[in-house]
């Protein structure tokens, strides 16, 4: 009901501006809880919206569901098909359910549901179609690429790292550097992911988890090739926090650096980061994951950078039969789509 | 296409008819395959159906979500559910699918569909109504009990057969005769059921195994009652053929005395009987399950029996995936509604 009237007042707020009758396609590029914030604030608005999301996870109930049933990964399609469904909070809980004991003890529901379809149709793009009508989805959620990839890390030590399960949990990457993250075999993009980014009028991507949901995105061929080409308007939303052995001591320029560097070049016409420090209390708690990004002066001076409040005040609760890591300090959605939809203007 | 199109000629015919303001409550009784075609074929017309369910099945996947979740026994429902069902095929599939690898082998993707939704909820009935929603089911499906029951077999030997998949699979019930068939703990009626047996206009009574999926709901507090009590036409359709070691060389009279013994009293308005032999050679490719139901010539005095061709022309292959054991030879489910429906005229 709250959440209808908050829905209603943001568009009655839309139908008054000058952009009322130009509907943008927006592109969020990425995978994960970030990914989540990011359409679950830009639901609100009135754009046409098209989830890109990474093929490359390989962890928990959506790693089983991989190599036992031979699907491609549903973890973060799940993520994202919740974040844009319009249906009852009952079907949206239990898309989001992990069954918690026997046999079927950390499945999540959502994940065998999409891989079912998968199985039944033979054809991701086709079944996501139905789930989308089932979940009454607003918007579109596409896979970056329809082939089966492992995501792995050449550690400049000489370590290769194998899976994103592993990169995402080992220490090693800040310690030795990267020197090559690359997905084996090096698989082809979507054509209806590609198509979805040329005729983008805004490409969004982050925040997230750099090496493990963001980049596998640019490992594909095609894709970067595609956001150079396109048109769009390209934000890049900063991480809040830095991760523990994959970007510590990263300022925001340093994400932009590593992300533009996969990218082939400077892409982004803005960069939004998060300008107000959490509360020390809270960066204590969470000081065994990262800390918070630090920017410096040099930003104030170039206009891509735009910083902003986009710190969450709910606290997160992290739920143990959860398998994905869940960061405790996030964007907030609300505030971060008013920041994006501000910089369209 | 097709079917939609059958619908709508059945819908046609029957606007034309003189009942066509008289839409009756339909309160079909059972679970298994034989309830799961009775509803396939009544959904054609526009009467209020009502499924009420059997709860004591414990083999195959059900059994197994029963052990592990703690859960009602959700496959007779899912059964019912996808009969009732007016979603896309694709959906329908989807509700009946198993996995067929891993940890997941021989679940059906359905069960746990509504295992999960009674998880969340902590109350099927109110889950229903939300899976009812998804899969645009025509009428309603209700449990004949929200207590978790055991169906046990008491055999005149001594034996004690204990579960409803270790009744299902045993010989010995007609070697030696059952002297107590129950539900241990003895439940109380799902109270919505009782309400949609009061205010029923038919009430329809089998196909389906007596032992296993019929008689169990009469077993339950205030069920036979309240069916004694109801206004409604009683209906009962008769199998086709006995099951070896459970119903050996029953007559149609000996399935409907069998059962108004349980229910109490000859409560049978109208039996349906299938008076067409099937060919010998399909006889002969079942005869290791059972036998075709005989009837004899008092049957003709008796305007309760009711003799069609009752027999689907499809061949029925067995899934080998599917651990409810199919019979071959299977009522059609046209033919089969066309008979009641013209009972009511």
């Amino acid at each position: 009901m709250l959440t209808s009237l908050v829905i209603l007042l943001n568009q009655l707020q839309w139908n008054n501006s000058s952009m009322a009758d130009k509907l943008k396609n927006i592109v969020v590029i990425g995978g994960g809880t970030g990914t989540f914030t990011v359409l679950s604030g830009l639901k609100k608005y009135p754009h046409n919206l098209t989830a890109i999301v990474s093929m490359a996870d390989d962890g928990g109930s959506t790693g089983r569901l991989r190599d036992e049933l031979g699907v491609l990964p549903p973890g973060d399609i799940r993520q994202c098909l919740v974040a844009l469904s319009e249906a009852d909070l009952s079907l949206r809980k239990l898309f989001n359910y992990r069954f918690e004991s026997g046999n079927l003890k950390g499945y999540s529901f959502g994940n065998l549901f999409i891989s079912a379809f998968e199985k039944i149709t033979g054809d991701i793009n086709k079944a996501l179609i139905d789930i989308s009508n089932v979940l009454k989805i607003k918007g579109k959620v596409l896979p970056v690429t329809l082939d089966k990839v492992q995501l792995k890390a050449k550690l400049e030590n000489g370590v290769e790292l194998n899976g994103e399960n592993e990169i995402n949990n080992s220490w090693l990457l800040s310690k030795f550097g990267i020197k090559k993250l690359f997905l084996n075999p090096r698989p082809k993009a979507n054509p209806k992911a590609i198509q979805s980014i040329l005729d983008a009028d805004i490409i969004i991507i982050g925040p997230g988890n750099i090496y493990c949901s963001i980049v596998p995105n640019f490992l594909i061929r095609g894709i970067p090739e595609a956001i150079k080409k396109s048109k769009a308007i390209k934000i890049y939303n900063c991480n809040l926090m830095t991760k523990h052995g994959h970007t510590d001591r990263f300022s925001v320029y340093d994400f932009v650096n590593v992300i533009e560097q996969y990218l082939g070049s400077r892409i982004f016409d803005y960069i939004t980061f998060n300008a107000k420090k959490p509360s020390s209390a809270l960066l204590t708690k969470y000081s065994s994951e990262g800390e918070w990004v630090e920017f410096n002066k040099k930003i104030s001076d170039d206009k891509r950078f735009v910083g902003a409040d986009l710190v969450s005040s709910i606290f997160y609760c992290q739920n143990p039969a959860d398998e994905l890591k869940r960061t405790l300090i996030r964007h907030d959605s609300d505030k971060l789509a008013k920041t994006i939809i501000s910089l369209l203007k």
